[in-house]
């Protein structure tokens, strides 16, 4: 099984994904210098996976408090939170992981520093244990809408690369795979940054997937030559009304699939709905810069002066996407009512008592 | 303006099509190897260009000749036909104008090797002159088509690069800005190739020309938050009932287009119109090497052993489709009939006695 970072002891096991798929390099560290360098330069990605690094970040950054009080204690867990936030600060798992673990320290005032540095490390490593939990409910229920024998295309990474377990849309395809089913697997490369074909490809094929990699140009060729059952992609925010925003491009595959009668899945633990955003025309754009379109390559590949529009994801709006898949089970249209059922359901199974 | 070949006195000049755009060079030769291997390193590339860089290739195979007997200048010109159809065995284009050439050379057994070498010559300029005018001529009834606004997307390259003119669907973007129509264009990078990025930006950038790169992964969004008015593509076949096999990912681009009702033009000249094949299922798709997609730019960006699905073209079913340009004409759905009725009339025009 692959693990995109683990605890071994007395720091972190990761596998620097920039070396992929050419080599496969794990680091170990028990420095947070390290570890934030790597989370800054893409040896560490993928949204759920950032927070199971943030978390075991802080653990790094106050496990030296153990020798002193809880002033130092304090001081190190802020100097970890603000550098761990500066590594990707448009990256809200960061936050929201550094902001639990936040809470573990103020909520356990009374007990020693060693304590409270122990109490860290198994909050982190909760933090890790529901990610994974949570790739594997999406597979088990995912796994649900693939059939004995299944084509399947999907665009961008959602594997064990990019979380804390199996993967989120990944994990349904790994899912079935492992229960038996026949499943063959297009895979768009992805442009501009080739997630698919630098990190999918290569993850389907550790675990013996029969995968094909395609351009994203070839996908509506596919479907309409060859047969395609189902099309999973994963989500980067999905909106109250289930608009999805996900990586560029995920749009155009859902146009296409729906020309071709395809079915277009969405998989995502329940932490990406947002439902503050009433729909997907309020889910803010990331704008990247244009040298991954000019040169992503290593080689200059378009005028040195061109204007490029790179925004990094598109939104899918809800009319194409057949279902949704979390965690906590598979929601239809309309999502509006659905999202907002299940949503209510996850609150009081997390808070039995209604404390929120 | 742009000209991808012409010849210049005693032989040809051409854009190393390689080099852009990065750097602009040309090359100068009377040498019919350095014309040929420019060919098949794809120096110079897109149909309409090849056809008449073949015909000026004859006329450098054969330029020797006139110091000698009409036994030699036979020997020369089927060394120089054999040549230049080795440099790229599926581009009916070379094969079309080498026979258009030997024709010549047939039917004039009359007169002096120097006067033959000279019709060849005469024949060569005529290609390329019937080439630009057909690029014009395009240009001219697709203009029609382009509102005094207009944002317009487009796919691979269809420019004076492409052809011995003004370009395909290209030439009708330049016509529309010359004539003071107020023109954006967003281009397609076009993946594997990126023709688009390479050669589409710098084109349109030397013709001061508001472009805009993307990849293709970003059409469907930018028709969506962006207005697009109209999409133009070229055509690499198009079958008696106006399927169009074109660069692989003009089909999702067609998709997407009617998804957002956005018309959908293709551009090609009515040599492109194959009436033999019934329809766009009939139309031959070549595959072209993985590597393309593995490591297209210098850079190992896929596992070593993945498999690859690279076909070269798409084909966009008629429905897609709202009008066909051509040097003819406009035609429109349904395609069976106006192609047809279209066809009847170039033949009448270009056999005026009906001597076909």
């Amino acid at each position: 099984m692959i693990r995109s970072i683990e605890w071994i002891g007395s720091g972190v096991r990761f596998i620097d994904q920039t070396k992929l798929p050419i080599e496969e390099v794990y680091v170990e560290t028990d420095q947070l210098s390290v570890l934030a360098e790597a989370i800054t330069s893409l040896k560490i990605r993928g949204a759920p996976a950032l927070g199971v690094a943030a978390a075991y970040g802080i653990v790094l950054g106050v496990k030296n408090s153990v020798q002193s009080d809880r002033g130092r204690l304090e001081k190190d867990f802020e100097r970890a939170a603000a550098l761990i936030k500066t590594t990707r600060p448009t990256a809200v798992n960061l936050f929201w992981a550094v902001e639990r673990m936040r809470g573990v320290l103020h909520r356990n005032q009374e007990y020693s520093v060693r304590e409270i540095v122990g109490l860290l490390l198994l909050e982190a490593k909760a933090i890790h244990r529901e990610d994974e939990e949570m790739c594997a409910a999406i597979g088990r229920f995912g796994n649900e809408l693939v059939p004995q024998r299944a084509a399947i295309l999907t665009h961008c990474n959602t594997g064990a690369l990019a979380t804390g377990g199996e993967g989120t849309a990944q994990a349904i395809i790994t899912t079935a795979a492992a229960q038996g089913k026949n499943i063959s697997v297009f895979a768009d490369e992805t442009r501009p940054l080739l997630q698919g074909a630098r990190l999918t490809a290569w993850e389907l094929q550790k675990h013996g997937i029969d995968v094909t990699l395609i351009t994203d140009n070839t996908a509506a060729f596919v479907m309409k030559r060859k047969k395609i059952d189902l099309v999973v992609v994963g989500a980067d925010r999905i909106a109250a009304n289930g608009d999805t925003a996900n990586k560029i491009g995920t749009y155009n595959v859902a146009i296409i699939a729906k020309e071709h009668d395809v079915p277009f899945y969405v998989a995502a633990p329940t932490s990406t709905i947002d439902s503050s955003l009433l729909n997907g025309e309020m889910i803010p754009i990331e704008e990247r810069q244009a040298n991954e379109v000019t040169e992503g390559f290593g080689k200059r590949t378009a005028p040195y002066d061109v204007r490029v529009f790179n925004p990094a994801f598109d939104v899918t709006p809800n009319e194409f996407i057949s279902a949704i898949v979390t965690e906590h089970g598979i929601v239809r249209p309309p999502y509006v009512v659905s999202i907002s059922e299940m949503m209510k359901n996850v609150l009081q199974i997390e808070n039995p008592l209604g404390n929120v």
